[in-house]
């Protein structure tokens, strides 16, 4: 045994991309008997592959955060082709969740690690009716929102900056530096949905982004507080963090 | 008391834009005790109102078919202004429907004779996995579809025509004579969406008229054999009834 550990010495890499429902699920990390999508995930490859397989992915959804494109990998001595992985996989996950591919990678592949760019969605409602069809998908904001003056927050957190004020607390992180590429707004009807592409995100930032976004569209805060929020590196300079239901992990890049 | 019953008595008629997600419901129609929108609605109904209250509904939507622009009436002495019933059935009414608008009408106002035209729309996903966000709202084909066939298809479905044999067997209809007024395709990567627009359809004919499009797509039937079906006047002739997911009750127009 090397010292990587036996999944270390398995001669495949194989990358799958991965779509879920967030809401039956706590997240996607492992915690005990609790149902994630990676403990799922995991049950489903062992059965494939017969061995006992450790999936990584590319970033911890907390419960009730969707994915349209979270991105996994896993090493294995199969030898089965990727697309019988696919169905292998879905075939022995419920249907709030599946693999929308599998491709074999280098080995040395690490789907978080290696990520250049991740995109996340937030989709809000403001219509005068809470949500009925998309409500799994959509967070319903009773208040009406000044989009013009979120674009206009959304300008300040654009860039490399410390986003200290912008993570959970009682996370240890050693670097709270990161870069968000782009922040994009979709308005379309009474849905505002804002595009987040960065470098990698701290825990819980886009959802913090999103509640501090959302207090300066209620009028709560301006969009010049933002730098001010940013420089306390303090968590409670920031809004609250916005409900999970409308964040989705849309793409990642590599 | 008038011949009408207690209800035609009333002195307001109030029309209802009803919004719901069927994977829950037993379709729209009260059955005994089962859970119905109707019945739901009703339920709410009595408890804004204080009177017991009888619905009417445009269109009986099926176990599992949803409805973004279902339309029902109802009478009552009520005098709670229009915006207040909106908040106070949503309020008595589970996360799965929702009541969009109330409206004063017409006292001899009913909601489904006086319909000029319903619009109905029916997903299909094609992509090579299932669905798995819209897994609720769509209905997934394994086999590609040739959408070109199913346009051609449905051209002979368009017009006023006896569709007898688009209707559910068991249900005794005397006029089995509708007008299809437009059926449009419109294809965004691996989904189509199908709108059936027309006067009135008969039980079940809207599904059963696309899980006959669908078998043109599968290259079972041909477009020119659409013709034969109708004139068969024999449910045995059609394709099978589509499933319910992907059908939604979109709009309807007085």
């Amino acid at each position: 045994m090397t010292s990587r550990g036996t999944s270390g010495d398995r001669r495949r890499n194989v990358k799958l991309t991965v779509e879920y429902d967030g809401t039956g699920f706590s997240g996607w990390q492992r915690q005990g008997s609790r149902r994630t999508v990676q403990r799922c995930l995991e049950e489903a490859l062992a059965r494939v592959t017969g061995e006992r397989v450790s999936l990584t992915g590319a970033g911890r959804t907390d419960a009730g955060v969707h994915a349209e494109g979270q991105v996994a990998n896993f090493r294995t001595a199969s030898e089965l082709p990727a697309d019988r992985i696919v169905g292998g996989i879905n075939a022995n996950l419920d249907e709030d969740a599946a693999v929308l591919s599998a491709i074999d990678v280098p080995i040395d592949f690490h789907s978080n690690r290696d990520a250049r760019t991740k995109v996340y969605r937030y989709t809000i409602s403001t219509r005068p009716v809470r949500e009925v069809l998309q409500r799994r998908f959509v967070y319903w904001s009773r208040q009406r929102l000044d989009c013009r003056m979120m674009r206009e927050a959304a300008g300040h957190l654009v860039g490399r900056h410390d986003f200290d004020s912008f993570r959970a607390e009682g996370f240890v992180e050693k670097d709270t530096v990161r870069t968000v590429e782009e922040i994009t707004f979709d308005e379309d009807h009474d849905q505002i949905r804002i595009f987040f592409t960065g470098d990698g995100f701290l825990y819980m930032m886009v959802r913090i982004m999103v509640g501090t976004l959302i207090d300066v569209g209620r009028g709560h805060i301006e969009p010049d507080d933002i730098p001010a929020i940013m420089a306390a590196r303090d968590r409670r300079a920031a809004g609250a963090t916005a409900r999970p239901e409308g964040l989705c992990m849309v793409e990642v890049r590599y």
